[in-house]
């Protein structure tokens, strides 16, 4: 069997022992949480920061949740390229859709060393089943579905990977598929943290 | 076959057909909603006003697409009390979860007219699945899930009933059970509004 089929099947059993919740009420609960940011909030950066840091906490306990399911004489750990397979099971368990990811950058760049950069891309967004941004004024901007960047920025920090998380397509914003780029910082030690500091 | 199990029979087939979401997520999501509330706004009553607002609008939608999958011909119109069956089945479709229905007020008053109330009761609050309410500070008396009465609201004015809906008892407040408590105002009349007003 190959990794690639390992991999959705494993997301997929996952997906069908998760709790349920109805689709349509979650986006439209999504929509709420954002509406109300916009309510509250200046500026679609600030909005975005809000949603990123909700997703990224929200990514934490989902990931904390997948590793608490693993057997851990499997689990071992992954490289970063690797980690790629563990967020596409992440998405399949709790978000129920599939994915697509590739290797390198997105958009290619000469910028980024292509073995720190990945990319997820997903056609149907459960965010945003209802959602039409507005075609003009201040919301034309919004990244409507940043919580799901600091999701995986949550999920991966949980790997060991500081990353940065952005939306290279959207189809909100037209275009035919959702691509979200994944680039590595730097990989954090385990346990890293004030004891780590000191030594 | 009996009404009631007709009622859980349309409830579940209905609710197997709607596109699913992880029930975790969709309460982790509506937590970022509440949170995002109680930064904002500055009391109970004020963060319950705005949940149950939002609950309305999601009421509206929920209970429209349950409506354009009913055959026209057996659609009806409820009585009041009838409105609870419906009930029953919006919340299987939309939140899962199976529901028990009394008639008369929840808690026994001379002040309602037993056939003006209803109540609504379920074990499971799928929209708290990972929540304490402190025990202290202000957010004490905080209806966590303000957002079902709105949603209840919404659900029920689209059948044309004016109603309030309370919280008589709440699993996170140590009760056995979720009970809201549905009382009639005023049966609207179809169509009512500004040409309805003018004869």
């Amino acid at each position: 069997m190959s990794n690639k089929s390992s991999t959705a099947m494993q997301g997929t059993a996952l997906w069908q022992k998760q709790p349920k919740a109805n689709a349509e009420l979650f986006a439209l609960t999504y929509g709420a949480l954002v509406s109300e940011l916009v309510r509250d909030l200046e500026t679609p950066a600030e909005i975005q920061e809000q949603l990123d840091s909700m997703g990224h906490s929200i990514g934490v306990r989902c990931i904390e949740e997948y590793l608490a399911k693993q057997d851990s004489m499997t689990a071992g750990t992954p490289s970063f390229q690797e980690s790629a397979a563990t967020v596409q099971i992440v998405y399949r368990m709790f978000l129920g859709i599939v994915t697509e990811t590739a290797a390198g950058a997105a958009v290619s760049t000469t910028e980024h060393n292509p073995d720190s950069v990945y990319s997820i891309s997903f056609t149907d967004n459960p965010l945003a089943l209802f959602v039409e941004l507005p075609s003009t004024g201040p919301l034309v901007d919004l990244e409507y579905s940043q919580l799901l960047c600091g999701w995986m920025r949550g999920v991966l920090e949980m790997l060991q990977f500081d990353v940065v998380v952005t939306v290279e397509k959207s189809t909100l914003r037209g275009d035919d598929t959702n691509t979200l780029q994944v680039e590595l910082k730097q990989v954090l030690q385990q346990g890293a943290g004030e004891d780590y500091q000191e030594e």
